[in-house]
């Protein structure tokens, strides 16, 4: 059945007129004509645009099929494509045989032809991936996905898969899930006591964790078989309701040994790029639609980032421009601070008004596995900030000196014992390495102009909410 | 520093003798002559084979750091390529500056060149990666993963990341792990009291779990945007200590609307075909070596594959040569039973010597969500069966008539209510669509030959096993 379907984009695009085809999909809207035709509208997710069907009431089976023919239903149609009169496509089908494969009935399909808020199709998060937006959000982000698979293959980085279920904490970079079997109903047979507990009857035999970070296991990969990246979802257990926070979402980590912070800095910035040439290249209409309704800066935002070097700015210089700044700021700055979203976007958006790269923070700040300067004050990290969206993707050069590193960890008052194996990288060949994380989702935000996390992933985890 | 480095398996495969190239790696073994001159192994893991280094005694600092170039060292070495000599290699390294950079002390370093056990190797999979067998793994996985990308997205499937955390259930396809928040230490303020377990204090408000398939949540994006694929870790909380079971491992399942069985079972042919000959192209070297050493029939096995149309064969009709056979079996063949291992391997293996697709389940032993045929016996399901492997992929055409799944639901004792959303698919614009899981780990083990499922994935979960 499937082999004989045409799909809706490449006949809209370049089918020639007087082909026969037959196609699939979904109605959006149906008008019916005093001259005894009927125009439908049909969607596939192919893209955005509808394919023109245009039905002769003389169709076999049209007096009985037409009036199911409502927004939602479902039509397999065969006929001739021609050249449309309409101003909206160049071709438009002329239907010879048609087979409504399901109703869905006017009075109860939630999606009916007007403007519904994200709110509500939060609700019905089942059925939104059918509208425009959501349809145009999907293919945006395969279309990054597929890029990031790209930018990294050409690039000879091996695609490594880190573990989800870890009994290991990257360094509290967020709180955890705690993964479990032993609230099954027969707990107490697995040694569970009211007042304690006993991981040793776990699954696992320990305390295990939804894992917020494949870096450490990502560098076991990287001092071995060269550059490699993760691509896999990441979890934090923190209460926070805001439009920028997910329990659960993805992350791209590319690790690759050799590199040092300055060669990790290039390898995002031109990450970034081509993730947004790609978009750009291969998602033109969807990414003109986000401009046109969600966003009108998102295209000039997409060629401002295409058409500038990241700017490298210190953390010191960063923290001095801020100070002569003169402006009023909710968080004091002073050398030693977190820099808070007011400054990353003034720094960005109002200084530089270019993408930027904040390098050589704090040491006090940071994790333990960063790679301490000479200076003893700072370490190597980086944060890239974009305009609009503010920090995109955070890494660092890894502290590859097994001293130091061990005095960082005593310092954090983490256990050296807990990180046994992440000190052997460092007794046995070590190399100087360095990577970063770029959440999907930051990136799906920033190339569609959507203000809520929630929307940019299929199925979104929050405080109280896992449905679907 | 990185820019600058040349990856060893470029130069080894095409490299001009002549150019000077700096590179870096690990050091395999070290070998000095009396004539003044030493022999390093190097290795990056861009390749199974490694860059011989020729390191003349006049090198700068050579005798203060050629000590330390034992098996495990890093190094990073420029010079001169040149014709080599010796048959094993087409060029190979006269060094002209040397820097050690990481040492690794002879009588610590747990990767003497000799012959591991796996089993050994499973306790220290922080460095397993640097040995010959797994670099070859991590390589060929990755090709794995790209092929599989490549595939999906030269049909124009899109890639969909369906949740990992879930409160909904793929019909009991597996135990699962309960996510929770419950456990921290300060559970009794957030609800949980001894002897009962009140889930709507927990993070979600209701008890969630980790997926076992993100199949029900692809069909809501097939039903929208057309054919789509997911690529992410499920989990199975079973208390299975086998060679072929993991608590987390890696699926590919792809979801089309509007294919049929006999699609869905071309699609798997295809897919399967696809990704074995990018590794026979890409991994050429890494799949001569798992012939060679791990398993010599490994490329016969491919081969067979390739060459063959799967046979497809119904149920109905594997069982009647099962029992024509005169074989003995430990599990009775008769109609209506769950073929077993030795069954699926006795007709793939010995009856058709080829990949076999079996098709048409008997309905009672198949999930709710599977097409019911005409027969009323048996439902669209597929499992492709390869030689040595046995099962590979399992797939149906998908139940999308709202009357039959909801007498399916009934019948399996499942409550409709939890199932309002899949239900909604079919009471608008419902479509024929089909889909099928893939494993991952099980694909690695048929193209490697490997035997324990342990070891193809980089950090395997098992019971009382989830270290690094």
């Amino acid at each position: 059945m499937s082999a004989a379907l045409s799909r809706i984009a490449p006949l809209l695009k370049s089918a020639a007129p007087g082909t026969t085809v037959t196609t699939a999909g979904w109605v959006r809207t149906r008008r019916d004509s005093k001259q005894g035709f009927s125009f439908v509208e049909l969607n596939d997710g192919s893209c955005m645009a509808n394919l023109q069907l245009v039905i002769d009431s003389g169709v076999p089976g049209y007096a009985d099929v037409i009036k199911h023919v409502t927004t939602g239903s479902s039509l397999r149609v065969s006929g001739e494509l021609k050249e449309s009169p309409g101003a909206n496509q160049r071709v438009e089908l002329h239907v010879q045989s048609l087979e409504l494969l399901g109703e869905a009935d006017a009075d109860k399909y939630p999606l009916q032809k007007k403007r519904h808020s994200f709110e509500f199709l939060r609700e019905i998060a089942h059925l939104r991936p059918r509208t425009n937006t959501f349809g145009a959000i999907a293919r945006v982000r395969n279309c990054v996905c597929r890029a990031i698979h790209d930018f990294f293959q050409q690039r000879d980085f091996l695609h490594v898969q880190t573990p989800l279920i870890t009994t290991s904490d990257c360094e509290g970079a967020g709180e955890m899930f705690t993964v479990t079997t032993l609230l099954d109903p027969d707990r107490e047979a697995k040694g569970f006591k009211p007042g304690e507990i006993d991981y040793s009857h776990d699954f696992f035999g320990k305390k295990a964790s939804l894992t917020v970070s494949g870096q450490l296991e990502g560098e076991i990969f990287a001092c071995a078989v060269g550059p490699i990246y993760t691509f896999g979802p990441t979890f934090r257990a923190e209460n926070s309701n805001t439009t920028r926070h997910l329990a659960e979402f993805w992350m791209i980590e590319p690790e690759a040994p050799f590199y040092e912070l300055v060669d990790d800095m290039q390898l995002a910035e031109d990450f970034i790029k081509f993730v947004i040439r790609a978009c750009l290249e291969h998602c033109a209409e969807d990414m003109q639609f986000f401009n046109d309704r969600i966003d009108n800066t998102v295209l000039s935002t997409m060629q401002n980032i295409l058409d500038h070097q990241f700017k490298r700015v210190s953390y010191t210089e960063a923290v001095a421009l801020l100070e002569k700044s003169g402006k009023t700021w909710e968080y004091p700055v002073a050398w030693g601070i977190n820099l808070q979203a007011e400054h990353e976007r003034w720094l960005t958006e109002d200084h530089f008004k270019q993408p930027i790269i904040v390098y050589d923070y704090p040491r006090t700040l940071k994790p333990f596995y960063m790679y301490c300067n000479d200076d003893g004050k700072t370490v190597r990290a980086m944060d890239v900030l974009v305009p609009r969206v503010g920090e995109i993707i955070g890494g660092s050069q890894r502290e590859h000196r097994l001293d130091v590193l061990e005095s960082r960890l005593a310092e954090s008052g983490l256990d050296p014992a807990a990180y046994w194996w992440y000190l052997d990288l460092r007794r046995y060949g070590s190399v100087p390495h360095s990577g970063f994380g770029l959440g999907l989702e930051r990136m799906i935000l920033l190339l569609t102009g959507m203000q809520n996390i929630r929307d940019v992933i299929p199925f979104p985890r929050t405080p109280k909410n896992a449905e679907f």
